[in-house]
């Protein structure tokens, strides 16, 4: 059976990013997977938390949050602040990117600095938190190293970048990177977080009204496997995109995301 | 290495049962998984949230909450009202436990009914999310019993049991059920929910500031299965001595359970 | 007119406790007087709130919270941290818990120490405040025991026992320990709050739509003063039971708590 | 030994009011007893809560809210609305004007109306809550008297007058209608509500920090019914001054109200 | 086209004023446009903001609140501590009370202290934020006469006095100082906020679903300059009369302002 | 004295769009007046807020709301959901947008619809409140247009465009459009709202800590004057450009916007 957008069942959508959607933030990046667009901000402060100073914690800290603008879902959604209390989906998902960032930043080596990850989604459809945490890494690393440029940290605190994806169980087939139709209609649903180096950092596998075999989790990790390594190899490159002056041919990407209205 | 209590590296600690503690519930039961005990209450009651009558929908609905009482760790824990707003960890745990029971329930023969299950936790020492689940389920198969026998249910709704345990890595060995202090030095930590026949519910697997290879996540599934399936089997047991009038015996578990101060 | 338990007009219902079934608490009860089941538990903390150290007051402090589980009550009562804000009710009763306690414990003998009870509702039948006050009085005495053998104090801060019983006319006749129906009935509800030398803590009475005369009003002191007596006679037994090992006899308690699903 | 204010023992301080001072309530009376100044204000509205029309309750509904102005105490208080949430302390007030009210009024004969007692702290010297209910029911009082003159009601709700004070007692002596500084400094603090007519509607006696016998609470309540009936007879006189044209003597009221600065 | 009260369109309302209405507050003045009734307090206390404080930042802080009473408004008003969240209005007029004020106060000269004006409506009939601001700053300008006479000051930290006053344009005319039901009608409404000495302080013009020529603009601001004229002329009467001990003719003031329900 | 940035006194900064960047919303467009960036979502729904069912009222309901993202500030701003409350200065603004664009939209003419109006900063550098208001403009003249296109209105809502923009006074001299460090600095700040037919639909004029003369405030109008009909003519060429399928020379507009890091 066919992809509702003709992809093979192993291919990610295009990837995409802009670097330095929001200057303030010491990084930033918006990235698309296909038409979910998420913008990833890095912001390093001079301070840590006051339980870190109280306690004498040394080392720094990494916090993350996530939120969808109201206009990013196909029926607009309530901004939580008018809801005056936190969505508890929302919530789970800005305690993952935490994790999976803090998995692969040696705090130790950040001084007393906090790293606060803003991951806001500019367009949802399906896998906002894979996109995120992938979005969130390209940030930390050229956060870090434009401070190291500037002497203000002296050891590269990332040790390594991590990427996340989404694979899935629809109809009985295995599929890499689940756009929101999918995700809404699949089985099976299933968040990996991996480094470059193959290792788990967080699987997440969850049959929501249904349940899964131990061959159909094996199916899932090798598409995912798949995926991250293409994740990765992307990451790299837009990270060293940061280190140099913007090209000319930059103006192909952003005609690419920009001119599809 | 032994482990702090002795046990085997694959083996659960001692779980015992107290029925009915709360018996304004529908049905209800005190679960302890070695020290961590938790108040499990299933309610059912005879009308469905507000957007399923205006959408239409039929059938029945399931929710859960999961608390810590503030005297249930070491050191006494505020409680959410006080502080005004959820905990994110709280709010992630009692989605987990919704999800896991929906996987094995059946809402279209509840009727226009909505089952409540309340997980507090009264002693916190390790996997009260798993001794949550696993008691949730007790709880649920009893009470969808009760409503059956007094007619008020023609079909049973539950479609098969469900339990949940943790695995993990410490020091390099992979064990079954970890304890507060076992969690809180492991490297990783996977939680495992499955049915009864052996079906993935969900995977929860997550390295915090640590990653894990393919290799270690089959060790943890290994040891995870053999829990699940002795679980499986305490669950049967304890559905069934509900049907029964209390029995002598009860009160070598009460015992057990109570007189270890 | 016969009592809706067949019980005297001024007959306790039966109290039954279990002791540290909380065991993270320095002292923990569960607490019966009839249906109605409390658990008590009061947790000693070596710090006191920053407005006592930044004013300079020397000595300990104590602080009451109550709560209604949500399956405490026939209908399930929704959660406190779920409607976000706390429960009139809840706040009032726990200040009288508050209150009842700081009248028999002498805070200069606490040292910098801060006396946390929790009094959490399991069922509800009337009677949850008195209940959560001879309970919480039954926690303390036990938690200051033990602090005293291990040597965190030097002296005994608890100076009597307190204990709190309701009382309240009905159809004219003047009731002793109220079950739910009985309260719900009543013209008048009176909850009195006496240590063992019988002198007033605290006496609340209130004719919810309905006034009662000075006669009326002694006539609910006699029974209550009678009830109150009973009570610091089990405080007592409790108290001391603490101090032993457990007995096999405590089983008969259990199963008399835990047999009658 | 004197009082701070040479007043006998059991005398009350002037006891003052200003009828309408908040035209838009249907009527409204800023009572003064000593220092203490409470503005409360009844307003009748052709409604009732939600729930009485889902559950078919016949009759009207009373509810009242009592709140600290933020200058009302020598060191200014921070704002309820500010804090984002509800003070203990206000809850318990409000809910026991609440109760006060509604023992002397009778629902049934207000028809589908609601009437909202509002009782705001201009000056707070000790006395605050019996203040609120004693110009609470002089509001309701009257503003039942206006809907009957337009025949907006057909039969009197007010079934009787009720009146609240205070008593106390304070290095062994018995004290009517206490200020801030008896107050603070009693080992004893009791609220009265009694109706004209000498029932009771409400007995609050409290010892914080301290306990009390039979014959102190004997003492208090007889200079507590003095306070009361002569309370009642203030009352009698506002309510009938409020159906006359406004009098040249009330001139002399508002010098005795405003001219001590 | 005649005004709903005869006045001439560039007439103000009567003015009246009660000082000391509130007397734990520093200085207050009840103040009234019209059938419009605000409490002005203005509390000093002798701290001041932690920020400033970790900031070392130098001299005092100027805080402002504005509060509608429920009872103020024809249709009884919620209020914000039961919403549980503070009103936008609200927040929007205490931010202008705050900054009209500050405008002529010189924080240098209050030394560490802060000054908090609280506004509540007791009687909203329109302009309840220009009366707000008039009578804040007679409250403002009391209390720091009076600290200077304590010496608690040593120098008069006013500048100069500010008032404010309302225009509009309703059927193409005119007019000064709308009431409720002009401003309810009117086209355009302006805030205007301006010092004894003729200078703008804050100017808010607002076409509400219209708009507005530069002619009308003009039209506003001069009929606005004669209203803040005689309004800083009744200002420094009430400051003067602060001065001054309690005076007969005073009494004529409290029946005017009392004397009609 | 040279600006800042080398503009001339009444010049505005270079002011960019990008078009649909959130291609959830109806219409969207970023926009930058020099350094700050606003995207700006206009959301029609096909439904009204309840009260206007229950009212009765026809036509259909335009909200806006503002919001600062967490990095668009130079040191990182919480989110107002991490706070649990809005900001009172957020809420100012949205009122205002809301105000501004009711001014020029025919509600009636819009059928039982809801035009939510998302204003979100991306980047702070003064006037974001006029870029928010002169964005909204251009997203709801598009949003109408689309609907008209589709059918789904018969008549055009906006009848005429709406621009903001600001005007100071910096020591002496009269500045349009001012940045954040110029706007930091000024003594007086003035935010006009005018229609392309050079009405008035708001003016806010406001000297924090000073005051201003009639004669700045008539320079202030003036530059305010001359910016707004730019805009206008900006706002004409976006709003014309969404007619048209995207052009190649939309690439240099892109290269303008994010070449420059």
């Amino acid at each position: 059976m066919p992809r509702i957008d003709q992809r093979a069942h192993d291919q990610l959508r295009p990837v995409d990013y802009i670097l330095d959607i929001a200057p303030h933030a010491t990084a930033s990046v918006l990235i698309a997977f296909g038409n979910t667009r998420v913008i990833c901000a890095a912001t390093i402060q001079d301070e840590v938390p006051r339980w870190m100073k109280i306690q004498g914690v040394s080392g720094g800290w990494l916090t993350a949050e996530y939120s969808m603008l109201p206009y990013s879902t196909l029926d607009r959604k309530e901004r939580d602040s008018s809801k005056g209390r936190p969505d508890g989906r929302s919530i789970e998902i800005q305690r993952l990117i935490g994790r999976s960032l803090r998995a692969v930043v040696d705090l130790k080596k950040m001084g007393q600095k906090t790293l606060s990850l803003d991951c806001d989604v500019l367009q949802a459809d399906g896998g906002t938190r894979t996109a995120s945490i992938t979005g969130a890494c390209i940030a930390t690393a050229i956060a870090f190293n434009r401070l190291l440029e500037k002497g203000k940290l002296t050891q590269q605190p990332l040790t390594k970048k991590v990427a996340a994806i989404s694979a899935g169980i629809l109809k009985g087939e295995t599929l890499l990177d689940l756009c929101y139709v999918e995700d809404r209609d699949a089985d099976v649903d299933c968040n990996l977080v991996l480094t470059e180096t193959g290792d788990f950092v967080e699987i997440q596998g969850s049959g929501e009204e249904a349940t899964f075999s131990q061959a159909q989790l094996d199916s899932m990790l090798v598409v995912g496997r798949k995926g991250i390594s293409e994740l990765c190899a992307l990451q790299q490159q837009a990270i060293e995109s940061a280190m140099k002056p913007a090209q000319p041919q930059d103006l192909q990407k952003l005609a690419a995301f920009f001119g599809k209205r």
